[in-house]
């Protein structure tokens, strides 16, 4: 067992002794406690956003990539959108304590499950101020103690952030500790905790594509592996047009950035050549640049468009983020499929066709967090599909699949109540 | 990356594929693939006695311990009992395909959870011939493929079960990869596949605590976690002496080397000095040695029995797996729930109380996986939990806590149904 750093040891001990009295706090200590936060963000606006100009002017001394920098930095909006961020957490239910699957065995004993907070999360983001608040909130919520480690670029907007949720931790039931920001920005913590079995029960990464390849094959602690989409809607020949180009514009142009976005379409090869055309014209109308295979290339050449380009191997099984898609024909549902097998990320999955058997076909066989039937992908997320909010979209299959809000964050308890039963 | 072993990769592979055709497999195919085994379980007795008998006689060379020459040796009666084992999986509720929390959004899409094999389940196993069988049944029955090492006491068994399995997979529907044994048993293996994440979506190490502690430690593949029980039974003051003394009894005695057997009995120090005289007296007419705290051998040093023993601290926190028990008399409710906090494993804790909100605070701050009230610790398995049949029993907090049965060997993917839906 290597040596863990004083702080993170520290740290992450003090979480697990507040996990003890944070497990068994009433909805109305820990919907307080939330309350003092978010109106803390509201009232100490102007030392925040003084703390993260320090991160945000470092930032462009080092010339980091522009994109970055805007989701490093923070602004009133953003603060007023993560303070409504935590009103919408507190609404939502308490899923601690709650019984089910309650039965009673033929020997007198009555059965439930209870649902109980995981104990003690430990996060490792990037440089979105948000994804701390978020993940606190919603481990408060969930009876969880949080230890959280963000990356050097938003150091002193994480200290601000850090010292005003305990700040407001302090002024509440809940203990101080149940949040614990790390100061440190060393990146050795990141490889000390994924491998802090026994301190953390769960590890949530959030963060870039490196972050989460790194976490999900080094980490001796459950951690959610997710966040990488490569996702695709597979284009049936019996379609109606005006939906099918909806969806998939919807579903590339949207938000590209984003894990749910669209990557790839599959197209039937019987399908109109009138069809492809018009749905290609739609997204490049939309400033999307096609990279096609030879038969879909031979139906929109035609066009003699130059945002159409020959697509490369590499341009399948690709998350691209950005206002790019592939395109590949293919003759039958069972080959979009396999395509489907072999290049998919387990994330978001769509087909688009008026055929029900082939829609429950694709349900069937189809193995991901998200299976769409005429719907874009972008729905694969926790607010659309009705978890009020998520900490991570897992693409895993142990624990939670999909979008992970509240009570993806707990375990349950069996709990037997008897009159003496012992076993024969 | 480190380089696999190529028996390894191949057989991690082929079950990968078979996995494909598995999920979605009838549970008729499935129950008929599992009474093929079963069959030719009993069909093949002579030669899988005589495989048997090679490993027995080697272990008898190496003096290897009469308990494990027990386990390891394989008679027509536990070829029975195996074979009925299936028979009662066949039984089982196929959990693939279930429909649950099925709802529709304000947007009209139709959002269902379908329940889902997890994929390929690898399982190391040490001497036991029956642990392959069941693991083998309960994987077929809840679609997942499986790949299994057992230790190298048990080569020759193993090779013959291994090769009956897939012969009766050959004459089934099912794929014969299926089900894959590791002839090698090189230690190294193990190793491998707790690290071969994509190839693995679960782990289930399947032996002694050493067994499990190097996988939980080293696993970067989701593994349960379980298996070690250090098991309490707290003794209110406010009890009927003879329920109290039947469970304690029952927990200890019944069954002392498995997992959820007693192992402390924590005595509140109001209880009247005759009953605590009375149910050591019980335990040790069933042969049980006592190691006391200097309290409680106050109360039992009049009896002048030999077998009572002032404990150390090391009898605390310790799993006996014999017939052993350690009492400590402790004052207050509360101090009873830190002891099990700081000494227990999680695994089974019990309240013996007539105080009805005593047993609801035990219920609610003692996190274990099975936490009971007036009833034997010995209850904390998937048969006597209404589960059929279990793989393991997980003391881990991540997807399934407690007797691990057919559904917690499933996952689930979303399934939306849409007409059109975008996000706005």
């Amino acid at each position: 067992m290597k040596s863990i750093t004083p702080e993170l040891l520290e740290k992450a001990t003090a979480a697990r002794i507040a996990a003890r009295s944070l497990r068994t706090a009433s909805s109305h200590q820990k919907n307080s406690a939330l309350q003092n936060i978010a109106e803390a963000l509201l009232l100490h606006e102007d030392h925040l956003i003084e703390s993260n100009e320090k991160d945000v002017s470092s930032a462009h001394d080092k010339k980091v990539d522009q994109s970055v920098v805007a989701r490093l930095k923070l602004t009133s909006s953003k603060l007023q959108s993560m303070a409504e961020g935590i009103g919408r957490v507190i609404q939502l239910p308490d899923p601690v304590g709650e019984v089910f699957e309650s039965n009673k065995l033929l020997n007198g004993i009555q059965l439930e499950k209870h649902r109980v907070p995981l104990g003690v999360i430990g996060t490792i983001f990037e440089a979105r101020p948000e994804v701390p608040v978020d993940i606190a909130s919603l481990c408060i919520k969930s009876g969880n103690s949080v230890v959280m480690r963000g990356g050097s670029e938003a150091k002193s907007t994480n200290f601000a952030l850090g010292s005003l949720i305990t700040d407001a931790l302090s002024e509440s039931a809940i203990p101080k500790e149940s949040v614990k920001m790390i100061s440190s920005s060393d990146r050795t913590l990141v490889q000390e905790m994924i491998k802090m079995d026994g301190h953390f029960d769960l590890i949530i990464p959030r963060g870039g594509a490196n972050l989460i390849h790194f976490v999900a094959s080094e980490a001796t602690v459950p951690a959610i592996t997710g966040g990488i989409g490569v996702c695709h809607i597979y284009l049936d020949d019996n379609i109606d047009l005006e939906m099918a180009t909806r969806i998939i514009v919807n579903a590339k142009v949207q938000a590209p950035a984003v894990c749910n976005a669209l990557d790839t379409v599959l197209i039937n090869s019987s399908i109109d050549p009138e069809v492809v055309r018009k749905v290609c014209l739609a997204l490049i109308e939309e400033g999307v640049e096609l990279r096609c295979d030879a038969r879909t290339i031979s139906l929109v050449e035609p066009l003699g468009i130059s945002s159409v380009k020959q697509a490369t191997p590499q341009d399948f099984g690709h998350e691209f983020l950005d206002l790019i898609a592939s395109i590949r024909m293919v003759d039958t549902l069972e080959e979009a499929i396999q395509h489907i097998e072999a290049h998919g990320s387990g994330h978001s999955e769509a087909i688009i066709t008026n055929d029900i058997e082939k829609g429950n076909r694709f349900v069937s066989e189809i193995d991901a967090a998200l299976v769409l039937v005429n719907a874009s992908t972008r729905f694969n997320d926790g607010g659309q599909l009705g978890l009020g909010s998520e900490v991570a979209i897992s693409t895993g299959k142990l624990h939670a699949r999909g979008p992970m809000g509240l009570k993806e964050l707990t375990s349950y308890k069996w709990v037997a109540r008897g009159e003496g039963q012992v076993r024969e």
